[in-house]
């Protein structure tokens, strides 16, 4: 289970403000934070952010360097700042993310040269000029659509990440039910790829947000789910992504579960 | 998702002194209690309580039905003490569950009269004269076996309750998968037979029980998990599992989500 560390987002503002005002300490230990409680992988998104937004990214990535050799996920919905954010990382420690790409023509031709050119990691949005379907057979025929892009430009089955796209149970019931077939039809057809969620969106607009969140992810893990965009400081989601690891047979002996229980990080109801 | 209430089992001490007592006070406030945290059937066990095992079964299933109309799951090891137990039962609102027929023959051929004769719902172990299986292979196969008898007797594939035997992960790490693709096996083969576990022994010999246990059941109804007999009056048990139903697209409108929130039921931190 891949965590990408979700924090260091400009939709936040605190972290917007830390961008314009080049507040590297704090940025930093937004980073450092999040590799200690657990990420892989850090997911850096400047869009929000005002001034030069190629800057901001170009900034954002060789500050968050600066303390961490773990990779990175440039995350933008604009290919130029993607593209700065690709040629300023240096790959340390493994490929950088590319976050996203999707099933738009368009995107799809101004991403392809950057893709192309990098051969970097890529996560794939299951949506397309239609917008994000209804069903989960539409967001795998998007996903084939897109591992075919890609493949096609010399990325890796292993470096593609399906995104399936989480939207609200609240506005339809069978939102949860969609995501996890769409992963579950992906791992089938294609085992290498690899499938990433981000949570939150799944309990948009209902009480105890949180529980709804961490089911969520237990029941994504159990249908195939390889990486997931989340707060890595959230000890209870950790504990139950570490608890879930062990249910499903990925820890041998049990030995990471009784070694996070030495170390304090099994609890059930702490903050 | 059937909650059988576990509670009034013999093998807790208190409830085998209130048994050779004859409290009936006591075994009906647990029962009580069972039933308004949610529980749809009543597990009841006497076997391990002194004096005249069939007539202490007879005394426990008159009991509790003196008090509620759900169902009772009439569990024992002995044969004689099940069929005092479905003799005396009376039919209110469903038919009793027998706790449970093996694969082994001689345990199949004794009790398979009183399951002819009441027609009532079984719970079926997947395990036989050689043991619990190692493999969720050998454990369908023996499920196959069993519901071939059963409704060889009559019973329907709608009352099979097929139990793939939890044993603990601590001692084997692919525990908890073996028991979750029996799971899935068995309801792929046969839709309608449902599938029930108890959860406890999953999580013996390691810390933090309680979280192991609860994120089981989640991962274990994200298989296709139909009954399961537990504590119903563990708050934070019940949550868990009105929260999966909602995110597996088993709660129109979330309206039961919803419902239960302003319950104070959905709570993630409650003992």
């Amino acid at each position: 289970m891949l965590i990408i560390g979700e924090k260091i987002n400009s939709t936040r503002e605190r972290v917007r403000k830390m961008i314009e005002d080049r507040d590297s300490k704090s940025i930093q230990e937004l980073a450092s934070h999040q590799i200690n409680a657990g990420a892989q992988v850090l997911d850096v998104n400047s869009s929000a952010a005002n001034g030069n937004k190629e800057e901001n990214m170009k900034w954002l990535v060789k500050t968050v360097q600066e303390v961490t050799s773990s990779p990175l996920c440039i995350d933008s919905a604009n290919p130029l700042e993607i593209k700065k954010g690709i040629e300023t990382y240096k790959e340390i420690s493994g490929k950088a993310l590319i976050n996203s790409i999707t099933g738009e023509k368009e995107r799809i031709e101004r991403l392809l040269p950057t893709i192309k050119k990098y051969q970097c990691r890529v996560v794939a949005l299951t949506m397309d000029e239609r917008g994000i379907p209804d069903s989960s057979q539409t967001r795998i025929d998007i996903a084939h659509k897109l591992i075919r892009v890609l493949t096609d430009s010399g990325i890796l089955l292993s470096d593609i990440y399906i995104d399936p796209l989480v939207v609200p149970i609240g506005t339809n019931d069978k939102n949860g039910v969609i995501v996890l077939d769409t992963i579950r039809g992906i791992k089938e057809a294609f085992p290498e790829v690899k499938t990433v969620i981000g949570l939150s969106n799944i309990s948009y607009g209902l009480p105890e947000r949180r529980l709804l969140n961490c089911v969520f992810m237990v029941l994504a893990m159990s249908f195939g789910l390889d990486a997931a965009i989340i707060d890595p400081t959230d000890k209870r989601m950790m504990a139950l992504i570490k608890t879930a690891r062990t249910l499903l047979g990925q820890d041998s002996y049990c030995a990471e579960y009784i070694k996070a229980y030495r170390e304090g990080k099994i609890t059930f109801c702490s903050k």
